[in-house]
């Protein structure tokens, strides 16, 4: 499968911000290196400097699920590629919203809400909790796993009511927030996933890894829509004539 | 309470189009007339000609509910304008979509899919079924109401799956539709209700009028939204000082 | 309005615990003491003990909702009574279930699943965070409250996915819970409200008894279903012969 | 995977029902006869006569998914039974209720509400659009597929809003009715799917079997629940110790 992950790729190019030591080479990078140690995935890295040419119809077209992460500069991704993915989303292209991407374009064009939260940085620790064990976003957890800083996010979180609400994340602040939470919308599933500061080591964990491996095989699509009309004009239908 | 319908009101207006005939003054004048008609309901309009000056922030936050009446010219409909009623719902207001503004803005914006589906004119019967009679917005209806002629509409329906199905439409052609939809987006209430074609007098019928006075009346907002702050960044709580 | 209260009235007369102290008069009474303030409510109560005369067809058909405190003693509520109050809920009274009552034999048999859930007595402080904010069950709240002692309950919670999760309890021990859950079943609203251990004063405390006003007012059965038969067979139907 | 097939066999064996020319050997073994085509699927069948012996916790421990259909003698299914196939599907067993089966015991457990529907036998044809067609159970479906002759259902069917409506059905006699419904019940799949009357070869139409392969997929667990406790009182977690 082919797994396609966008990373605006700022924080880590600023030598003053924590995020370069953590991820020299982008939080892309990081999850890509960990994605493409698996067999069955073939995982590929767009940035801001290149959004345009790097998602484009033809590349989302052959993209089975999207990784987005995005903080600082979410409006300097054009409005068309927004569209695009939008688009492909609804055709069937899974895609998954990390942690501040919860701004981003896509997935606020996806919600149609405002996504908003409250939130802190101040190193809480944070214990994520599986609410929906038996969902394959879960599979081979424990109980929950804790991430030992992380930025605080907290409800009321501003998306329409998830389909499933598969983790729900506790912080020594006094927070919690829906931390994973699942959506269908036309053909496509679509995952938010809260952790992921960027000056935290998050990417590396062993439990976050396992859920992105988990919820990138959950978002494939097993067919996509194509060459769909919109809202086509039928005649009156007998068997057979469709 | 405060109800504002907007119409684009083109159809009408045009002398060769049976719309002109069906409803001279135009879809947003029969229904501000049956509204107006109670005591607890206050219902203006606004057409495409001033929709920029006549939907504005001022104007929705006094608004308890919008109806929107849309078909050939949603494009011509500002993108602000959309985006405003899209805010105005998120902070509460109540929104009812009618018939063909299943395509316009600021309903394909609050659902964030394609909103697609099959249709055909061909002066089919409509029944529409309540499959939901305990909902506020079939109150005082029987098993089901016809409609001797209505635009054939069909599934699949674009949508995200709502809150409610509170109707399911049968066309004498065939077809199926779920006629009426319910979702919560942020504070605000959202309703999808699919009779209206402008060449038939859906408007006078007095089922579709009960329908939409519940609908209005289940879609004004108990409280709204104000003066909040998009992604509020929050001290450690302790309580009392929120 | 009418409002019943069930408890099992079990912990509070046996001298050797916390709850005799606490509520001497009963959780019942303490509840029904503060919803009698007001002027729009008729509260009365029942208990184990009569479980059988005070929950009977006619009672549940003059109670717009119910409210339900159990532990120790499940079992003894009669299957009969069980299949009443569900019956009931289903023709359009509300059902308010109350901390361990989420094992109850009418919470059980209206969710249709395990309701299991992780707890601990341990003294934490719960902080209760307002997740759906739009919520009437929530109004006049704030973002959260606090509740210096409750028994901790955890995720995950064994029920079908709520309509609207509108609390999520935070734990000073570390642990989340759905706290806040409403789910319509037939025409009745039932909605499960998580703290109440027998051993703290949570009745007393203002914020609780707010939930718990709203809560009996969200749930209010517009209308009832009555005299309705299961599965009927009807004819083909024609305009008006129904 | 394992499929078990539970028919009560009563209409069949009357020879002056149709189901007896229709279904001679009984409408599980005509489900089984399909099913065993595929190279997957190891299906199974039980009938009321023996439903003690072939309905045990053992066999359900070792199906992946249970098929049930029931009409006549639902009352004679023991409560027993009912509660084993509930308890295995809330750890994670699939399973599939067919037409009449909506009034079957298992699954008014499952649902927790009545269950009703009008109906009538008139020999309808039956339309079944495809309302979610990226769903898994519709795959390889066109838009509509169609019956000859079924049962009449029809709306409002008495069930908790499904997780998906995956199939609304048409019929000539003027009922709409939600044909293909999916809930997630515990760590269990739980699909309705409407058509099926004795009466007519409904089970032996390429559409239907190509429904029924799909969707005995879609339920199979990926993995089950086992040995789980109760509310289980947990400790203080700290990472690792659970």
């Amino acid at each position: 499968m082919n797994v396609l992950i966008y990373n605006e790729f700022v924080h880590e190019k600023d030598p003053d911000q924590k995020a370069a030591k953590v991820y020299p080479n982008g939080i892309h990078t990081a999850i890509a290196d960990f994605l493409n140690r698996e067999p069955d995935i073939n995982a590929s890295t767009v940035t801001l400097d290149n959004v345009s040419e790097g998602i484009t119809k033809e590349v989302l077209a052959q993209t089975d699920v999207l990784l987005w992460w995005g903080h600082m500069r979410h409006d300097d991704v054009p409005d068309e590629v927004a569209a695009l993915v939008q688009e492909a989303v609804l055709n069937g292209m899974g895609a998954v919203f990390l942690h501040s991407a919860h701004k981003s374009k896509p997935f606020m064009r996806l919600m149609g809400t405002d996504c908003s939260l409250i939130w802190r940085e101040s190193d809480d620790m944070e214990r994520i909790w599986v609410s929906a064990p038996y969902h394959p976003v879960a599979a081979g957890l424990d109980r929950f796993f804790e991430l030992p800083a992380e930025e605080t996010y907290g409800e009321p979180f501003g998306i329409p009511t998830p389909d499933e609400t598969v983790f729900i994340g506790w912080f020594t602040g006094g927070e919690v927030f829906r931390a994973g939470c699942a959506w269908q919308r036309g053909w496509g599933k679509v995952f938010y996933f809260q952790p992921g500061h960027e000056s935290y080591p998050t990417y590396f964990d062993p439990n976050v890894q396992k859920v992105i491996r988990n919820t990138v095989r959950w978002a494939k699509p097993a067919c996509r829509r194509e060459d769909c009309m919109d809202c086509p004009c039928l005649p009156k239908a007998h068997k057979g004539n469709l």
